[in-house]
């Protein structure tokens, strides 16, 4: 998940994240109204959770794609794998219209690396370069070490920073039920940390992993250098190391680390976003797009950020079709491609389809993690219409209160729609409990062992479910009756 | 922590461990008889509580050790470091007879090391080389793997081992309030896994890490040949690329490793225990062991292993010094060297000491973490001894109520007070709150960021007041009134 909507203020981009935004109880009007229409659909929601609690197959279906595909970052042949093995699997569960839409991704390749603190005592580091960083000589770069914790610190240091590495130690807050993750503020250090270090003569930037919780697991992520007049090499560095490195700064112990990249970004290649459709009985051309993005960091299995995003959309029209509820208008899964350092298949996608997007009913990303469904957010550039499908929205999730109690929230969906947003479609995320989901993000612990496999299914069934609605009511989602 | 008392069944090694006794309640006639001598203790108890709690000394001492110091294995500079600095650190607080008193331990070097998934596509684990180990070829071992949770299936794979690394998979479950962690029974293949698979013809072993949680984290320990007739290689691998590898071979996938390991053995090496005194003011020649294990794995900081038990045992001392709470008999801190691999330490100590052992009161070792206290084990060989010990231990904990619920379980109680155990001495184990020890041993996670300071300061006091009672009082603990 990499976070597109970005709010520039005070010179700095923060991320705007689902999380800031309050839920807010069903109690209008319009909720009420759509209700008889919502309770005719409740035999579907029944059948369609009763088939996919009693079966694992997408569970199956998300351990081979996150076991024998490999990694599937942008650029590499595992995400071109991968994408061949969705297109296979689309086409032996007899979905319509399973293709490739081409699209150029960026290509920027780790090689390997290192991080070890060489002075006082050689303590070798967790660390992962970031996406998109340049390398470093073959030999490292060897430098004494600074620690700041924000961007005031780095200016206070003024000359201090020449010649050094700048270590930013940001501490993500822990998980608040209430207030969500902290992740969007703490983020940006390792967005700008390493332009914001370069511009005083700092020679590389280490980030302390964007998570609250470790056990020496480093987390890594997209960097831009933006308008830097010098590209330093910036990796991620696990909370232990930055921690340890900290506590001997403020001890007043001199810290002399040696960072090794063999990063490098090649020409753009070719990857391709991957359809399959369940194509309406009455009102084919009108869409539900529903979908998650196929690329992942180049660490761990990327099971939970997104492969299982991509899973539970393509397992909800094989679990309708083989039910044959075949709504009136089209599903169409959608598996992104570069969500994570380009968003090139999100951009691609909306203008490709430009003129399909008046038809395009409602698009769902999930791309939150694949953990116990808790509802979904709606989005739309029309904030009437944001209102009144939201509104909908806490009627029709009324279905799965067998699954567990869902909310809507209104705001910020998903980077992979975002595209769409101008068009005014309606957007949505597919929302799940969230307080582990920043534990493994982005590191080599975001493996199948963490997916929940009834958590899963309920992801499918609630997916189907509301797809399956929105794809066959009369009334398209944010109009009025 | 590495645990000494093995009990041999069936042919396998199994750990016995504190967890495995049951507590019991302070419902016996000699805990009521000793409560008025316990009572007069209380305002002692309350001011070190409070002096305990009012300062982090002690906490910033850890920090001292975890971060100036460096790893501090067997056999390294290291540890040699981190005995320098506990003999300055006591002589600057005054502590009396300060030594150090020489000890030769293994001297095992890990080297630099890998193991990666080269098919069916490259993934790099995350991994330790196991204690004890040779390594491999400088190009390493490259041979297909083959899964086995227990010896039954090592067993049941026949010549399928042969010319294989075999990975032994077994699970360690999650912590149970009750049962404790499994630790004890998971950690057998660790110990004997390359023993085991080399019978088989295996070329190499992988164990998966013992822990119930993990963040792609590698947990090191020792390991033993015993009458291996040859000796192959053995690591420790994280939970998820135990589950990638054992996953892959469930779907019938072919997955090869190569496993590269520098480790060696070199001639043992100088190391010593060190000692302190708080000198008793009637009977000096009676003494009250205290103390941990100064050494630790060369990953992470040692902190909870056992960092945190020598400081609390340092500054027990120091806390009873700075008051003036001299006991009538003499409180020894013992930090012993080399606990983790060899154990020389614990056994010369009792070797060195055996003419003086009539005249060990007790001797309390801290080696299960520095979390919240929980009270403490007690072992005696004389049985009736051990029971009246545990009753009178009741009585005395009933001064740490305002530090929360304290209990006493009889049985095991740490490995380098146990070679004492013969001269019937009453070892004592100080006990903590269990549930995240494990997730931290032996890897690169175990790190001062751990410990909770006002935690940590609760440990001193308990220590502090258990061993100035233990000290002070007339009568000797388990005997007789």
């Amino acid at each position: 998940m990499f976070h597109f909507i970005t709010i520039i203020a005070k010179g700095l981009v923060f991320l705007a994240l689902p999380t800031m935004y309050p839920e807010t109880e069903p109690t209008g009007d319009d909720a009420q109204a759509i209700s008889p229409l919502v309770k005719q659909y409740e035999p579907a929601a029944r059948q369609i959770l009763e088939a996919t609690m009693k079966s694992n197959d997408a569970w199956d279906k998300l351990e081979e794609l996150c076991l024998t595909v490999g990694h599937r970052l942008s650029g590499s042949p595992g995400l071109e794998r991968a994408i061949d093995w969705a297109i296979a699997a689309m086409n032996s569960e007899g979905q319509e219209n399973v293709r490739r839409e081409k699209v150029m991704v960026p290509h920027w390749v780790r090689g390997r690396e290192s991080a070890t603190i060489v002075k006082p005592h050689e303590m070798r580091m967790a660390m992962l370069g970031l996406g998109g960083s340049v390398g470093t000589p073959s030999a490292g770069i060897t430098a004494p070490v600074e620690v700041v914790v924000n961007e005031e610190e780095l200016e206070s240091l003024g000359s201090g920073a020449k010649g050094k590495i700048i270590l930013f130690n940001y501490p993500m807050p822990p998980y608040d039920p209430q207030r969500g993750s902290g992740y969007g503020k703490a983020v940006r250090f390792r967005t700008n940390g390493a332009r914001l270090a370069s511009v005083h003569g700092a020679v590389a930037c280490l980030v302390r992993s964007v998570t609250a919780n470790s056990l020496h697991t480093p987390h890594c992520g997209a960097m831009r250098y933006g308008d830097a007049k010098v590209k330093i090499p910036a990796a991620a560095v696990s909370i232990e190391d930055a921690e340890t490195i900290a506590g001997l700064r403020r001890r007043g112990v001199e810290v002399v680390v040696n960072l090794k990249m063999e990063a490098k970004t090649y020409p753009d290649a070719e990857s391709a976003n991957v359809i399959g459709e369940l194509r309406g009985t009455t009102w084919p051309d009108e869409v539900v797009v529903i979908g998650g993005h196929i690329d992942a960091w180049d660490v761990g299995h990327g099971a939970h950020d997104d492969g299982g995003g991509c899973v539970i959309a393509m397992d909800a029209i094989n679990i309708l079709r083989k039910l044959k509820l075949i709504p009136k208008r089209t599903i169409r899964v959608v598996l992104w491609t570069n969500e994570e350092n380009g968003l090139r298949g999100g951009k691609a996608y909306a203008r490709d389809h430009a003129d399909e997007l008046k038809n395009h009913v409602a698009a769902i990303e999930s791309d939150s993690g694949v953990f116990a469904p808790r509802g979904y957010s709606v989005q739309c550039h029309d904030k009437d219409r944001e209102h009144l499908a939201a509104e909908q929205m806490r009627a029709i999730l009324s279905l799965l209160q067998p699954i567990g109690l869902m909310t809507v929230t209104t705001g910020y969906s998903g980077a992979d729609i975002s595209p769409m947003g101008p068009a005014n479609v309606v957007l949505m995320g597919h929302r799940v409990e969230g307080s582990k989901y920043f534990d493994y993000h982005h590191s080599p612990a975001d493996t199948i062992d963490k997916v929940d496999r009834d958590d899963f299914s309920r992801n499918v069934a609630a997916l189907a479910t509301v797809a399956y609605v929105l794809a066959d009511m009369p009334l398209r989602i944010g109009d009025k009756e």
